[in-house]
């Protein structure tokens, strides 16, 4: 299951940190209309390297353009277009921030869900020691 | 019918002169999530009063709390919030501004309906005096 969908499972108070790491720097319309794409390239090593980050910028646009042709709805069409002139004039001549933005946002999303992984099991040892055997 | 939805019902290429109307000034998002409210309120009044304008600058805000609390869509719900903060930063000290700017696309998409409306007539026309009358 991809990192975005295993996400979207996760209890409201939990997807509140979420909320608050996506905003015009990186819109969540593209991290979830490109989540397959996105969690396949590296940001990591663009963060760091100006020349990986131009060519994963183009890449990313690219991508953009194909799901906007391919989108029948009005409304989300136009937010594609917005959404790809904004990333333009922010990230054209900085490709690197664009990374950077990007590798930290799924960095934190594994956070919160190995947090949520981590809660859940603790939920469930503490469980084990108060619900006594069940009787044979 | 609401002009909303008779906009949407227009061909791509007038379609395209509507897309040009919207963008982080009054998102396309409101136009739609809030069609008929924004439809009946007098946004001409309000672009030259700024105490009608505050008036319906609120109002609209909590037509737009209603409309994400029943949201229950997580992208479209982070959506509503990011615009709301927008709106609340661009217009909370100028409100006529909001006004004149929605008065202006409501004005425009008008202006695209009824020259719609004109071209459909004379196509009407034109196709009438081309095509020969069914013999009866």
């Amino acid at each position: 299951m991809s990192q975005w969908k295993q996400i979207q499972q996760l209890e409201i108070r939990l997807l509140e940190h979420v909320d608050y790491l996506y905003d015009d720097n990186f819109p969540m319309d593209i991290r979830q209309g490109l989540s397959s794409w996105i969690e396949t390239q590296d940001w990591d090593t663009a963060a760091n390297e100006e020349s990986m980050a131009g060519v994963l910028f183009t890449n990313l646009l690219s991508q953009l353009d194909r799901v906007r042709s391919q989108e029948q709805n009005f409304l989300q069409r136009h937010n594609m277009k917005i959404i790809q002139q904004q990333l333009q004039v922010k990230y054209t001549s900085n490709p690197t921030v664009m990374a950077r933005v990007i590798s930290t946002c799924l960095r934190e999303e594994r956070r919160i869900l190995s947090s949520a992984c981590m809660q859940e099991q603790v939920c469930r040892l503490s469980l084990r020691g108060k619900v006594p055997p069940v009787p044979s």
